[in-house]
């Protein structure tokens, strides 16, 4: 079914004169992920994650990812033609290398200039211009060759009420007047989907797992334009965007309107999420900057805090009822990975305000919790017994929270030494990092290492990140602050400021035998003020037992029993309230506070 | 005096059009020290410590230093019209934009072209440019108004032999030769003096505290032509370097040299090394390139690290006797801040292949030691008693090593509360940096943290790097590896690779009452490959006891306790041959093994 996709797509190719296409796997916003409509790279190569890039040309149809995908790659284009290349460091660009050395000189690649950077064109150009390759754009030609391609969506956007977000539109709106006069700009571009989210307070189902609206904003001193589908709107939070000055335009008018922008004006946007569409259309003057939305956005509000904590709240209620239910119900029976997915979803939707998953859920039992995006196959996946090593990385999306947590529980039997060993050391990294107390303008890439030192002391170690930023009723990736051991991406190169959402997710991984992650989400604080300057912490929001069958008390210090009884007897508080006396026995039970034998 | 000298400087400039001049404190070597003839900083300005920049126009003196010789400056300049501009950040170019904003459309700058690097004319261009301001080579100024300039040095210059470095000129020019081949390069253009010491394995005493040789290399692939003078070495060293094929030119005919290779020649140079005099000579293909030698120079090979230790224990003798006499001798007497440095110099000269400081000791007694950066005055500084805290920051020069280390000791009385919890959280932070594993690639940045995170518990810190790159028989501050907190210099940047050598100094700073800092210097180790990869560790070389009386031991661990314990018995065993009975007891009371209590 690929190679005959390749093919038709190849004769397209070659009616055009292209000897290449990239496709990337992100939309005109650069969203982490797309809607349908834009999984074209998916189309083409069988591969459904949500990183790599494919390339085709006459000969090779060549996919790179990074190795979190190598085996789901190795399972999904096993029967095509579509050949993998292994990425050294994720997201970087390496296929753009690999294409100008295998073309030949004076070669054509088409790309759909609104899937590029203006950043990313300009990186693929540094290469072709030695080889006199051109780049052309190709607005159509998928649709041509896509006959069944989806839709593009057309649900009901929603008002994200003030009650959840805690600012107004005009409130936010004001925040860009300002930005625009200390710039002396007369627009702000906006055009990350998340960023449109937060500045308009709207939701709705455009991406997977991300209740977003697929659409463009242009923020004036008198004028705020959003560029969307007015019929996706009701008449009141028409009234509402009216109200607080926002203009509708259609979606696809945003090129004609930069077009027309006159040229002396100037147009503050972010290099790395513009697109090369949007920027080819703009005849005024461009203030590149890093998004002013993105830090806004990062640092929640005092109504915000409050209702993470309520969707927290509600995620450990669910998981509660979930791992009750599971522990029983493993005693006469089995179930497999992708069966338990289901069950926990199922927990989860009877939580008032629930939407969906805000990704995937990772439900990896044994050796699969080893697979780091692992995603249990609808047929064929493994059968889970009380006994052995499970891990599940979920989430959840409430119309007032997001949520991601990790927990890797024992279902039965003996653990092995290594396998506490590695729990443990992992465990003590996420409480060093969690409680560790840092300067003011510490960067993600000074902090990792804390979550990471108790493995290195062991000669072991993971192959991610140790967090990410998380939105609001919105993105379950935010870009800016977090922690990764380098400076590749925002995580590693900020500092964490007061009032930020972040997650602490270490693991460890032993290929063909267990995976083990622990994740919560934290908030930012100040937590000190001397001599010697403002000292941040962090302070834990997630609200959900952590196992303590798998410690190794030989490897645990008595801080360590402390922080973890302290953090239970939270948990126990922030749930007991909402459940019935079995759950809540359950529950006292996995809180009962350790003895340091 | 200096507004004198001022005075005259400002007539001058009149006379030659210029309407200010940048003094830095570097030599046409950017070297850190500088020998007294490259003084001009200091004769100008008065103030004599390592970092600082003088501006003079017609109106003003103004003086750019960072934090740690605030003070200095303050004292040294209080007589004079020099007024301190305090720079945010050490080592920045923060004189550059108040030139510009401060001086009148088409100014005229003057600057000896030798003392400033390409980079930063580039940079002073990018902001004199905008006025309209011309930089102006001053290279006979300086001659004429300081009449009584010190000769450039005339000293002998000697071998640095195999037995202490391991490696032949010959092998080392072979790396060179193969570095041009790698590059299809004509010339390596050295300008470093420590660059030029190693490579052509000569010192000699042109540097204050630094055994260099003022000097250019210049290795093509069929010679290896040092600028230097013939007259400062003799017949058995000038037949050595003849018999290697270095051929010597006198070092004021670089330039000509430069300017007479063939256009087409391509010269491999290090960007942020050369003088803008030198490259404005060179007419061929310069091809920048981060220094080669430094990487090479900064891996010590079997030999050097057995003289390091030869080193090392000798500076654990000498201080190991400086330190009893300093007992006894206080028992009756006090002595200045001034006279304790000197005797302790006497302590390292009984010392074999002994040359001189390595730096300027920092003896620091109470509130002294607070000063980062302090140097005890001849006259008036504090009188040390038996009671108290100091501070003694030194390094020895040996022909076969070079030695950095801080003890901060406890001389008698009862010490506070605060200054034990500070004593001991600064040793916890050497211990967590010092018994740190981490993966290979693991940068300065990474590491710095863990000699900080017992301070930052408590909302403490200290205002500067954790540690910086040491030379043998060179430089004391060697580029390279190193701990920062931040990207600035190449000690946050740089990953750490097996045998290099790198001291780890974490401190503490009470303004007003105490200053605490322990030191050592440590080589880096491969200490374990497993499936995770390759991870280095560090193994201290330093041997001389650390002060267990101001140890809290409410704050110190088990773990850090058997640390303690097994460091003392390496000091112990490493010196203990050398010392007489008497001096050996007293070794062994300080090198006793803590019991946890």
């Amino acid at each position: 079914m690929i190679n005959a996709r390749l093919k038709a797509l190849r004769a397209k190719m070659q009616e055009d004169g292209l000897d290449a296409i990239i496709f990337p796997s992100n939309d005109p916003h650069q969203s982490e992920y797309v809607a349908d409509y834009w999984k074209i790279r998916a189309y083409f190569s069988g591969f459904t994650g949500s990183a790599g890039t494919l390339v085709v040309t006459q000969n090779e149809a060549a996919l790179w990812s990074d190795s979190r995908y190598f085996l789901q790659v190795e399972q999904q284009c096993s029967e095509s033609e579509v050949e993998l290349h292994k990425q050294r460091i994720p997201h970087a660009p390496e296929h753009i290398r690999w294409i100008c050395e295998t073309l030949p000189e004076k070669s054509t690649i088409g790309i759909d200039y609104r899937l590029f950077s203006c950043g990313m064109i300009e990186f693929i150009n540094s290469f072709a211009a030695t080889k006199d390759i051109t780049l052309k754009d190709i607005p159509t030609l998928i649709e041509e060759v896509w006959k069944d391609r989806p839709a593009q969506t057309n649900a009901p956007i929603k008002d994200h009420p003030i009650a959840y977000c805690g600012e107004s539109r005009e409130e936010k709106f004001g925040r860009v007047h300002q930005l625009l006069e200390e710039n002396k700009a007369d627009y702000l571009l906006v055009s990350g989907l998340d960023e449109i989210a937060w500045l308009f307070n709207i939701r709705s189902t455009d991406v997977d797992f991300t209740p977003l609206v697929t659409a463009y904003g242009l923020i004036g001193k008198d004028s705020s334009v959003l560029y969307s589908k007015e019929s996706r709107f009701d008449q009141r939070l028409l009234a509402d965007l009216k109200a607080a000055g926002v203009q509708l335009e259609d979606y696809s008018t945003i090129g004609n309107s930069l077009s027309k922008l006159s040229k002396g004006r100037r147009i503050i946007t972010d290099q790395n999420a513009l697109n090369y569409a949007c920027f080819a259309a703009i005849e005024g003057e461009i203030v590149y900057q890093p998004s002013a939305i993105q830090s806004w956005k990062s640092i929640k509000n005092a109504t915000e805090i409050e209702n993470a904590r309520d969707g927290m709240r509600k995620d450990g209620i669910a998981l509660t009822r979930f791992f009750i239910w599971l522990e029983n119900y493993l005693e006469e029976n089995t179930i497999t990975e992708y069966e338990l997915g289901r069950r926990l979803e199922e927990f989860r939707k009877e939580q008032d305000l629930y939407t969906g998953q805000s990704f995937a859920a990772i439900v990896g039992y044994k050796a699969n919790g080893a697979i780091i995006h692992y995603t249990a196959p609808e047929k064929g996946s493994a059968t889970v017994k009380n006994e052995g090593v499970l891990l599940i990385d979920s989430g959840a999306q409430y119309q007032n929270a997001t949520t991601d947590i990790t927990r890797t529980i024992w279902l039965g039997g003996t653990p092995s030494d290594d396998l506490k060993k590695a729990y443990t050391l992992v465990l003590k990294g996420y409480i060093a990092l969690e409680t560790l107390r840092f300067p003011k303008g510490t960067i993600g890439m000074q902090l990792d290492s804390f979550a990471r030192m108790h493995l290195w002391q062991h000669g072991m170690n993971y192959g991610h990140g140790t967090g990410h930023g998380i939105g609001l009723f919105s993105m379950v990736h935010e870009p800016g602050q977090g922690f990764a051991n380098g400076a590749t991406t925002s995580r590693g190169t900020l500092a964490h400021e007061e009032n930020q959402f972040t997650t602490i997710e270490p693991g460890f991984y032993r290929e063909g035998a267990f995976g083990i992650r622990t994740e919560n989400i934290v908030v930012s604080k100040v937590v000190d003020t001397t001599d010697f300057g403002t000292f941040m912490g962090f302070e834990p929001i997630t609200v959900c037992p952590i196992d303590t069958t798998l410690i190794d008390h030989e490897l645990f210090t008595v801080q360590e029993v402390e922080w973890i009884n302290a953090y239970h007897a939270k948990v126990y508080a922030a749930l007991k309230n909402d459940l019935n006396a079995e759950e809540q026995k359950w529950l006292k039970e996995k809180c009962n506070p350790l003895v340091r034998s």
